[in-house]
C-alpha cells in the first residue's frame, strides 16, 4: 500500500497532475506518519483484535473519561488498566456497555468480539492473593481475543494440587506464572511443561519479600529453561506478551 | 500409552499372569519413573532435538569431559555452555567432531543434524561487547534447530543502523534482544516490531551499571508492551525460550 | 496403609470383583490425591494438633469469615495470622467460641484442645516494641500444643535483664529470639545457649535499618553457630519451626 | 566594587577619617559578608532573572507564606516549589498577582518580567504521567527569563511521534528530557540531537521501577552520549541547569 | 559443681579456714571464671562430640597449623573449615591422623569417635555445583556425631528426581537443603516434608543472582512452612543447627 | 559498696550470723542482680544528670503514660522522644510540670535541674527541613545538663553563612552536624574545626536520597578525618555520644 | 540539501529522465539512509573536531588497532578510551604519530588540529586519586577543541586550598567536579560558582563507598542548584557534554 | 594574631609607612592564605602530635616515597596507611629510623616523640580476622600521643572473654570497637560501659555480609545509646576521631 501509494504520487508527477511542490510536501512527511511500523499498528488491530490500552495509573477519573470517549469514535477495543473504581463508575455511566472487573481494577469496552483463538493461554497462580494480577491478565488476554484457562491456588506448598492440574496447564500454548513470595512455581512449572512461560512476580508477601523483588530475582534465576519474566505485578504485560506468542 | 500400559498390566493380574507383588512393585515406581512429563522430555528431544545441556560453569576440566564422554553413548546432541578453552580442548581432543565457539565459550556435537525451522530467530544486538552473549544465544538456537539471523552494533546511540536492519527483525518470528549500559534497545525495537521479544541485559558498561543491573530493570520496566526477560548475560535461556516459541 | 489399599484393588483385579476400567480410574487418581504426603498432612493435625492456618493479609472480611465458617464443618482447629479488627469482630460474631489477641493480629478457635508437650519453647525478645511478633508466635506454638515461656524486654543494652533470665531460656527445648533494631540478641544468645535457636528480624526502628534488613542480616550473619533465621516479623514461621523441633 | 570599597576604606584611615577599630570591625567580616560569591548572587538576579526559590517540601502554610511575604519587600521575584494546595491558596489570597500551577505545584510571583531568551529550552518527555515533573521544569525555566517548547508523550513505544517534532528539539538551544519507567528516551534523543542534554528520571512506573531508581540508572548508562542526570522528579534542578546553559 | 565449689568455699570461711580477703578475691573473679555456660561448654563437647572449630578464612597456613597442634593437647576433636590446600597439606604432614576433603575444604581430627546419633540428618541438594557446601555441611555433621543422608542433584527442574528421593528425605530428623539459582527446592520439599528444614542459599549461578542474594531472599520467602534459613554457602552453619536438632 | 556487701555477707558467714544455704542463695543472684554495671548505671544519674528515656515510637498513648507515671515515683528526670501530640498532651494533663517541644516530638519532666556544662555541644544543621532532628538533639542534650549553641541554615549551598558562623562552631568541645540530601556540610565542618564531630545524616530530600541514605553514605565516607556517624534522623543518639564527650 | 536532491529526483520523474520504478527505489530507502541525522553527523565533525572515539574496554588488542587502522583512512581524529598498556603500544608502532597519555588510558590520533575556543573547560578534582578520570576528561576535551584548565587537589578536606583557585573556576565556561569518597566538592562548587557543573562520582574510596555510589547519590541529592551528573568514572562522557556547551 | 597583622597593616596604613595599593594586595589574600583554620592546623600538630597522612591506597610506589621525602624537609611526624609492602621496602631503605608495621600496612616516622596522654584509648575486637583493622587504628593512635589498650578475640559468641575483659575496657576514656560479621558486639559494649564508643565495621564474613555492610547497618541501629560508626575497615578514621575525643 505504502508502495502505491508512492506509485500513485510519483504518476501524478510524471503526468504532470501533481505538482512538484506539493510532492516534496507530501514526501517530506513520509517517513513518519506514514512509515511501516504505523500501518502494522493498523494491522495488529485488524488481525489479533488488539485493543487500545489505557494505563489508568496516575491519571484523574477526568482525564481517563476523556480518554475513552475520544476512543469510542474510532471503534476501536478498548481496555483501561490500574482503573480506580471511581473512574470505573464514571465510565459505566457514560458507556453502558462498559465492562468492569473490580478485581483485576481494569474497565473494558468491546465493540465487536474478536475471533478468539482455538489455543489457549494458561493462568497459573500460587495463591488467593495473587488473583488481581491474574485478572489484569485474563482480561487483557481476552480482549486480544485468546481463549484462556485460569487455574489458581497451585503454589508449591501443596504441590499435588499443581499435579492434578497439570494436564491443563501443559494443553495450552503458552503459560503464564503468577506467584509471590518466593515465586519457586515458575521454576517447578518450567520443569514439568514443555511450552513457553512467561513469569509474573507479584508484590505478595512481606518483610524481605522487599515489594516483590524477592520472586523477581527468583524467577530470572529459574534453574528451569523457557521461563522469562516481566516486572512485579506486570498482569498486562505477561498477557500481552502470552498473545502474541498464541497468536502465532 | 501410560493408560494402556496400565490397562496391560492390570489384565495381566485379571488374568493370573503377573501376580500382586510384582503389580504392586511395578505400579509404586509409576509415578515417579513413568510420568507424563518423563515421557516429553523423552519426545521433545525427537521432535525438536533439544540437546543435552551441560553449564560448564564451576566444573572441572576433567566433571565436563567425563559427561560429555558419558552422554556421547546416548547418541545425543550436546551442548556445553560457560565453557574453559581447557574443557573445550580436551574435548576437541576426545570427539573430533565437536565444534568449539570461542566467542560464545560453548562447545557443540551434532550426531544428527535437526531439521531447521523455515521461520527464523532475529538475535539483534547493540553493541560489539554485547557478541559473547549474541554468540552463545545463536549456538543455543542452532542446536535446537532453528534458523537464525544475527544483527549486531545496532545500539540506539546511532538509531539509523536500526532503521535500516528493521525489515530482517520484523520478519523474524521471535526477537532476542541483547544490550547492555541502559538497555533502552528492548525498549526501541518493542515499539517498532510486532513481534514477542526476549530481552537479554548484559553486564556491559561500568560504574553505576552495577554489573548489569541498570539494563536488567530498564528492560523489565520496559514502556513498549510485548518484551520479556532473562537472567543477565543469560543467552542460552533466551534462545531457549525463542526456540520453544520458534516451533510452535 | 498406600500399600494395604494398593493390594486390596490388585486382589479386586485379580478376583474379578473390580474390573478393570475402575481399576484405572483408581489408579490413575492415586499419585495426586493419595500420596504419603497427603496423609501425613492428615497425620499431622491429629498428632501434633497443627491447626488449618488462614494468612489474613490482603484477604476481606468476608473472604476470611467465609473460609473460618468453611473450616468449623471439618472441625479442625483455626488460626487466622494477620488478621484486621473488623475481621476479628465478625469471625467472634459467628463463632462464640473464638479468641482474638489483639497484640497478635490472630484470631484462634479450638475445637479440642490439644495435649501439650513437656517440653517448652522460649520466645525471648529484645524490646517491648517486637511484642506483636512474640504474641504471633505465642499464638501459633499454643494452637500447635506446645508449652510456651515468653521472657521478653532483655536486649542487649541492658544485658544484665538477660542474664538474670538465662535459667530459663536453657530450660527449653528450642529457642525463639525476636529482635529488631541490630539484632544482636540472636548472638549474644547463640553463644550463651545450646539450644537450637530460630531467630525472627523485626522491622522495629528507623533509618538504616530499613524496614528489618538490619536485624535481618545482622542475624544471618551470627558469629555464634546454631542460628537460622526467618523472615522479617514472621512469628508465625518462627513458631512453625519451633513446634516442629519441640515435638520431636 | 570590592576593590572600590576597600580603597574607600583603607583611604579613610589613611587620612584619619576612620579610625583603625573601625576598620578591623569591617574587614573581619568583609571575607564573608562581601566575598565575590556574595556579589555574584546579585549579579545573577540581575542578569538573567534568577528568582529567589523556596523549597515548599516539608513546611507548614504558615512557613512558607511567611517566608513570600519577607521576599516580597525584597521586590525578587519568587519561586515556591513542592507547595501544596493549601499553602499555594494562602499566598494567592495574600499576593494578588501570584500565578499557581497546579500541576506543577509551584507559585510564582514576577515582579518585573525578565528578558526572554531568544534561543529555546525544549522539554520532552515520555509520557502523560510525567507532566508534573515537565510542569516544574517548564514554570522554573520561563521565571529564569527562558524561552521554553514543551513535547511531550513522545516515548520510544511510538518512535514515530518522537521523529515527527526532531526539528523542534533540534532547534533548542539544550534539551530537558523526562522519562520514567525504563527511561530509554535521554539515550534515543542523545543519539539523534547534537545538543547538550539534561535529563531528568521520573518514578512513574511500578514494581521493579524503584521509585524512579530504575530510570535513573537507565539515564546515567546511556550509550549515547552529551546526557548529564538530575535526580528523580527533579524538574526544578534541570530547568535551572538548562537556563545556566540557555543563557550563555 | 559450681554450687559444691561455692558451698566449700563459705564453709571455709565458717570454719575459720579461709579468711575474707580470700573469699572476697575468689568470688569476685567468679562471675566470668566459672559460670554456668562455661561448664556447659565442656558438657557439650562431652556429650554430642561437638569438636572444636577453626574458621580458616583469613588465616595464614601458621597460623591455622599453629592452632591445631595446640588444640591437639587437649585431645578434643577438631575442624578446620575454609582451609586452604596449602594449609591442609602442612596439617596432614604434622598430624597423620588428619582428614581432608578437598571439595569441602575442610581438614578433620578425630581424636575418639563420637557415638552416632540412630537418626540421621538428610543433606538435599538442587546440582552438582553446591558440593562443597554440601560437603561442608557433611563433614560438620559427622564429627558432631550424626548420621547423614547426602541426596544431591534433584533440583526442581527435574522434579521427578526429588520425587524418587522422598523416602529417604522424609526419613530423617531434620533436612538441610541447599541450593543456588533461585532456590525453589527448599519451598518444594518444604511443602512435601513433616520435618524442620535447614536452608542453606548458595552463590551458584550469575548475574541477577548476586551473590546467592536471590536465593536467600526466595528461602526466607518460603511459601511453605517449616523452613528457616543460614547464611548464604554456610554448610557449617546448617550442620551446627541440624546436629543440634538431631540429638534431641 | 559492691565489695563492702560482699565483706558483710561473709563476715555474717564467719560470725555463724547467716547460714551457708543463704549465703548460697545470695551469691547465685549477685552475678547478674549487682553487677558493676548495675551500680554504673546508677552513677550515671547521679553524675550527668543522665535521665530515663523513654522511645515513644510504637507505644500507646496509655502505654507512654503509664510509664512516664512509673517513673514520676523514682523521681528521675525524664524524656520522651518520637512523642506523638495526643501522648504529649496526655502527658502534660497528668505532670504540670512536663515540657513539649512540638518539633522536636519530644516530652521532657526534669525533677532537678542538672548541672550545666562549662563547655559547650553545637548543633549545626544544613537547612530548616532538619529542624525536628535539630530540636531532638538539642532537648537530649539538655536534660543531659549540656550547655548547647544552635546554629541552623548554613548548609554549603551558600558556604559564607557556615564561615559566618565558624568561630561559634570552633568554640564548641564537640560539634553535631546535623545534614539531608547530600550531606556534604560534615565533610566541609570536618575540614575547618579541630573537635570531635558527631554527623547526622536526615531524611530531608526526594528521590535518589532513599530516605536519607544519601546523606548517611556520603558522611560515612567523609574525605575529612574525625567525622563519625550516628542512624538516619536519630538526633537523640547523636546528643547521648556528644554529651558523654562533653562531659569529659 | 535534501530538499534539493528530493527536487531534482522528482524534477527527473516530471521531465521522464528518471522513470517511476527508479524513484520508488531511491525514495524507499531515503528515510534511514539519508535522514537529516546522518548529515548532522558529518557537520558535527567538521565543526567542532569531534573526534571517532573507540570504546576499548572489552577489546582485544587486534581489534582495537584494526579500527584505528580503519579509521585513519578516513582523515578523521581518532580518540581511543580505556585502552591498555599494550594496546596503546601496538597503536603506537603502527601509527608514529599517536599519543598515549598513561595516567588517562587513553590514545589519541590528530590529524589536523582542531581550532580551540576562547573560553575554556575548567576540570576540577578533589584528590590525586582522581586523577586518572581527570586526564580522560582532559584529553576528550583537548581533542573535541576546547581549551582546558585542571585544578587538582582541592578536595573539602582543605577547602582554602579550593578558595584560593575560586578565580579560575570562576572564569570557566563550563566546570567539571571530579571527586570520590562523599563528592562534596560538586556542592561545594555549585554554591560558589555560577557556571553549569557537571559532575564525575569516581570510584576512588573504600567501605561504605561501594565502588562510586556514594559519592554518585551524593552529587545526585547536591543541595546547590546547577549541577547535573555523569556515570562513576566517566570521564569521557563529562567532557563530551562540557565539550557541547562550551562551543555554544 | 589575626587581629594584630591586621591592626599593624591598618597602623601601618594610617601612618603612611604602607601605601594603600599594597594594603588593598594584602588584604585580598587574607580570607584564603591565613584564615584561622590554617593557624589551626599548625597548632593541631603542635599541641597533639597529630602527624601528616598519607593515604597509600591507589598510589604507586615512587608517589608515595616522593611525598615521604617531601615531608622529612618539614620535620613532621609521618603516618602512611594502606602502605603495600614493596612501598613500606623502599621507605625503610630511603628512611632507616621508619616503622613498618605489616599487619596494619601502615608505615610510620617519628621525629620526636609526642607527650603521650594518661588516659588511654581501648581498641576491642570481635575476632583475629579483625586484626588488621585493629592494628591501623592502633599505629594512628600512637603517632597522635595516645596510650592504647588492646582487647582482642572477644566476640559475643563466648561473652565471659568479654566480661574478663571489663575492667580494661571501663578505664578507657573512648573505647574503639572493631567487628566483622554481625557487629554486635559494638552494641554489647555499649550496654555496659559509660565511655564514648566509636564502632568500625570490617568486611570480615561472608555470603550476605556483602563486604561488611551487615556489620555497618547492625552498629548504626544499636540498641545501645553512645554508640558512633565510621566506614567499612577504617581503622585510621575511628583512631582520629577517638585521639580527638582523648586529648579533651
Amino acid at each position: 500500500m505504502n508502495i502505491k501509494r508512492l506509485e500513485a504520487l510519483l504518476q501524478g508527477v510524471k503526468n504532470d497532475e501533481i505538482n512538484v511542490e506539493e510532492a516534496i510536501e507530501a514526501l517530506q512527511s513520509l517517513p513518519f506518519s506514514d512509515l511501516e511500523y504505523a500501518k502494522i499498528d493498523h494491522h495488529r488491530e485488524l488481525r489479533v483484535g488488539y485493543p487500545e490500552v489505557i494505563y489508568g495509573g496516575g491519571k484523574t477519573d477526568e482525564q481517563i473519561l476523556g480518554i475513552v470517549k475520544h476512543m469510542m469514535d474510532h471503534g476501536s477495543n478498548i481496555l483501561v488498566t490500574r482503573c480506580s473504581e471511581s473512574a470505573a463508575k464514571s465510565i459505566l455511566d457514560a458507556v453502558p456497555k462498559a465492562h468492569y472487573n473490580p478485581l483485576a481494577h481494569t474497565v473494558s469496552v468491546v465493540h465487536e468480539a474478536t475471533t478468539q483463538t482455538e489455543s489457549y493461554i494458561a493462568i497459573v497462580a500460587a495463591g488467593t492473593s495473587d488473583l488481581p494480577v491474574v485478572e489484569e491478565a485474563y482480561e487483557t488476554a481476552k480482549i486480544m481475543g485468546n481463549q484462556v484457562r485460569k487455574i489458581t491456588d497451585v503454589g508449591v506448598a501443596g504441590i499435588h494440587r499443581l499435579f492434578a492440574n497439570l494436564e491443563a496447564i501443559r494443553g495450552a500454548k503458552v503459560v503464564i506464572v503468577v506467584a509471590g513470595m518466593e515465586g519457586a512455581l515458575a521454576s517447578v512449572i518450567g520443569g514439568l511443561v514443555d511450552k513457553p512461560i512467561i513469569a509474573v512476580p507479584t508484590s505478595v508477601g512481606y518483610g524481605a519479600n522487599l515489594g516483590g523483588v524477592a520472586a523477581l530475582l527468583s524467577m530470572l534465576n529459574s534453574c528451569a529453561s523457557g521461563v522469562s519474566v516481566v516486572n512485579i505485578d506486570n498482569g498486562y504485560g505477561a498477557a500481552y506478551s502470552a498473545s502474541m506468542i498464541n497468536h502465532l
